[in-house]
């Protein structure tokens, strides 16, 4: 795109002008309809150093009102950050429906910067042109509005802003040895960003280029293009996207009706074993912590499955600084205002730490699909999009462990009623549990479709029957040691 | 994408048969909805030789009205088709709003036939992917329903199939000899396949790989994904999309009200220039016709211009042999059901050949505009889309001559009233054009637009100055012999 770009000619002062007013009038009326429609602008502010990326987002927030926007500049990613996979800081901030992001730099610019320097293979690259590009369809299927500038300056132009901004004592400060470095590679730094631009140019989330010779043109290029793109968002209601074919390796999985529910483990046995296992897990966290593993688990089942005592048993073994557990309720106003996996993403654990989720972003294709909180087409979707987040985990090198606690329906009753018998546990019985229990069948539909659909062989679902609940958590303790024993061989 | 394919596991016997007995019936309920919403269908399928294509087709056309549908086995192009642009084929293909086409194979295949037997360079072949990305995005951005198959089967099953069909006398005939040499070739045609789809895997339009190992089981996939397509496409009403940066250079144009009118040439001199220029344009079409350079002129400019005198002009010089000219008039209900570039896709000529167009496929972005016969998102995507219909009719090595035959409004007003008041001259005006005279300042505004936005470097706007129409006509041979020479230099 870059090599052979053609740029419109740049207008006389006076039109400029006169272009630039009216766009910001227009921004500032926008960002009303943005919230009023819930659409969330995700602004990526990509390009050459000193082309002024940061000019122009803060041309632009001049035209937003301050509670409707933020800007994130995205340097090196830190310490911290390196033990997330690399998305993680990018999906951390996308925006809030109604509202904007403007990143200045994003993935782009880390992606290339490792490319160009020589530190990122061909097949990691490969890699992260497929995450990028599942990320972006992800945000702009769920109605994001993703507007991607790349600012353009030739390497003479840069040069001499470096120059320009060297000899003045105050600005010194602004040039990096980035820009530097970029200007004595210019060539080979062009052929980066050009691949990279061209690799993930989509028909959803194109690439804007802007010739960034002239502060006030290129403003008015992005404003300009930023206002088209809102003004088209606003004619689309509720899209629909077509589904993918599923891509990933599948396992096998039974229908729960299938599973037998006799499983059970006498008391000693299971005093026994739950010792021996506490003890192996124990010992096998400390290697993970070691050698960094990240872990990351998954507790789904019905009300009253036993999640909550399985989980205790797992982490009775766990050393609490290397452990969280996430118990997923229904999502606060924030976080329904942002694509369904934004808080698992900002719950990942860091390398060498365990996550574990009771409940977790399944709950897209069971409660949100069958509550209607989501249209089908969403929760149709959901399926190829939960596979590629897990995927993300996995290539980042995390152990996925994936539990369906199963029990009958006739066990869900009798526990809900010692529940309700019992003062000390009648916090844990709601009428949203008696109400959801109405609706058995058509979560059991729902459940069976998922483990179909979403047992990859990188991240399989593992059946806990835990209609007798020591043989359960003996089960989980052993698949737990066992992946672990594998992660760490 | 085929490499590492991961199949769904074949259901059971019974399964299969109950899931196809439900998907087609409900197929051949959609059509109707299909009908209603005026959707058009362009099913693609594509695959291995022997894998069946043929049959999921005539499957899936079972359960549709023939009224609705029309099938097309696409084999290698005929001498004739080789005389216009590769694409041009199946642009004439799609189908009206409403309807389905299948495609026996189509672009897929030639381009991969081409690559894998060495006849292709890298250079065309990423020219042809541009191309068939522009081309399908182009149909997806216009509303249409892409569903795009691939039918795969292992080296071994193909072996198999060839060998079952041979030994029989009654289909031996339905082995080709690309299907034999595919299967000597399996690994090289499954790189160029792979990549292929890969290149071409858009999210609008995404490949979906059928394993076509069974019959039944190939038709089920088939059918069920082609249903989802439907229902997803169903949901969406009147979508908008995008606008994309241009990328092609342009050249400055002046606006309308800039252009001097002042210009004229006296009788003496015209008819001079006039046998000069012609016979000039009589030898270089005989030249270009043995070169066989395919030409396309486009003129369009205010009623009563003088369009029509001046492509008289141009085509007193030409063999009837070698030139056609295409009056366009407002679509026919035909035309007006597919993409608006179809009827002229299909009206291109042949190299060597010469097309003038008495307007053309700018109807678009004026009068289809300021009526509103297409939406905004519409008009405004199309200055890109006719860049990139030219673009195609370049690489195809094509001269584009577009010609604006400019007046002033007195000069327009005078000529009415000369053809109201002269009898052999009153089928030149009718109500429309004094209504569309009073439009004259929105229709300015448009062309001073469409003037910027497609004078491209490889196919520029001429302004004829005609409110002296012998200088226009002077001019505009002049134009088309200049443009010859260069061509054929």
């Amino acid at each position: 795109m870059l090599k052979n770009i053609y740029f419109a000619e740049k207008p006389q002062e006076e039109e400029c002008r006169m272009r630039l007013k009216a766009a910001r009038e227009r921004l500032a009326g926008l960002q009303m309809k943005i919230k009023e429609h819930k659409i969330p602008v995700l602004v990526l502010m990509e390009g050459w150093g000193t082309a002024g990326k940061g000019n122009i987002i803060s041309q632009m927030i001049q035209n937003i009102d301050p509670r409707f926007f933020k800007v994130a500049a995205m340097d090196s990613p830190t310490q911290e950050e390196r033990r997330k996979p690399f998305l993680c800081r990018f999906f951390a901030q996308i925006p809030e429906a109604g509202k904007f992001t403007f990143l200045d730099s994003g993935w782009m610019d880390e992606i290339t910067g490792m490319r160009m320097r020589g530190r990122m293979s061909q097949e990691v690259y490969d890699r992260r042109i497929d995450s990028v590009k599942r990320f972006e369809r992800q945000l702009t299927d769920n109605g994001y509005l993703v507007m991607k500038f790349f600012c353009h300056i030739s390497k003479k132009q840069q040069r001499k802003r470096i120059e320009a901004l060297v000899s003045d004592i105050d600005t010194r400060w602004r040039v990096n040895d980035n820009d530097l470095w970029q200007n004595r590679h210019y060539g080979k730094c062009l052929e980066v960003f050009d691949r990279f631009l061209d690799d993930t140019n989509t028909s959803s989330a194109p690439w804007y280029i802007i010739d960034a010779k002239s502060k006030k043109w290129a403003e008015l290029q992005a404003l300009e293009t930023l206002i088209q793109g809102i003004e088209i968002a606003l004619q689309n209601q509720s899209l629909s996207v077509p589904l993918l074919q599923n891509v990933f390796s599948l396992c096998q999985m039974p229908r729960l009706s299938e599973i037998s529910l006799d499983k059970s483990m006498e008391e000693q046995r299971y005093k026994k074993e739950l010792t021996r296992l506490q003890h192996e897990l124990g010992e096998l966290h400390n290697r993970l912590y070691r050698k960094k593993v990240p872990v990351v688990i998954v507790y789904e089942g019905q009300d009253a499955a036993g999640k909550g005592g399985n989980i205790k048993r797992i982490t009775q073994a766990l050393d609490p600084r290397g452990f969280e557990v996430h118990p997923i309720a229904s999502p606060e106003p924030h976080e329904k205002a942002r694509h369904y996996l934004w808080r698992f993403w900002t719950r990942l654990p860091k390398t060498g730490h365990i996550a574990i989720f009771d409940r977790s972003w399944y709950g897209r294709v069971m409660v949100e699909r069958l509550e209607g909180f989501c249209s089908e087409n969403d929760w149709k979707r959901a399926y190829n999009e939960i596979n590629e987040f897990e995927k993300e985990l996995q290539s980042w090198g995390a152990v996925i462990i994936k539990f369906w606690v199963q029990i009958d329906k006739d066990t869900q009753l009798e526990r809900f009623n010692d529940r309700q018998n019992t003062p000390g546990k009648q916090w844990k019985i709601t009428d949203e549990d008696w109400r959801n229990r109405e609706k058995w069948d058509a979560y059991e539909a729902a459940v069976d479709e998922m483990l179909q659909k979403t047992s990859t062989a990188y991240a399989p679902w593992h059946i806990l029957e835990s209609v007798d609940k020591k043989y359960a958590r003996i089960k989980a303790l052993e698949i737990v040691a066992g992946e672990l024993k594998k992660a760490l061989e």
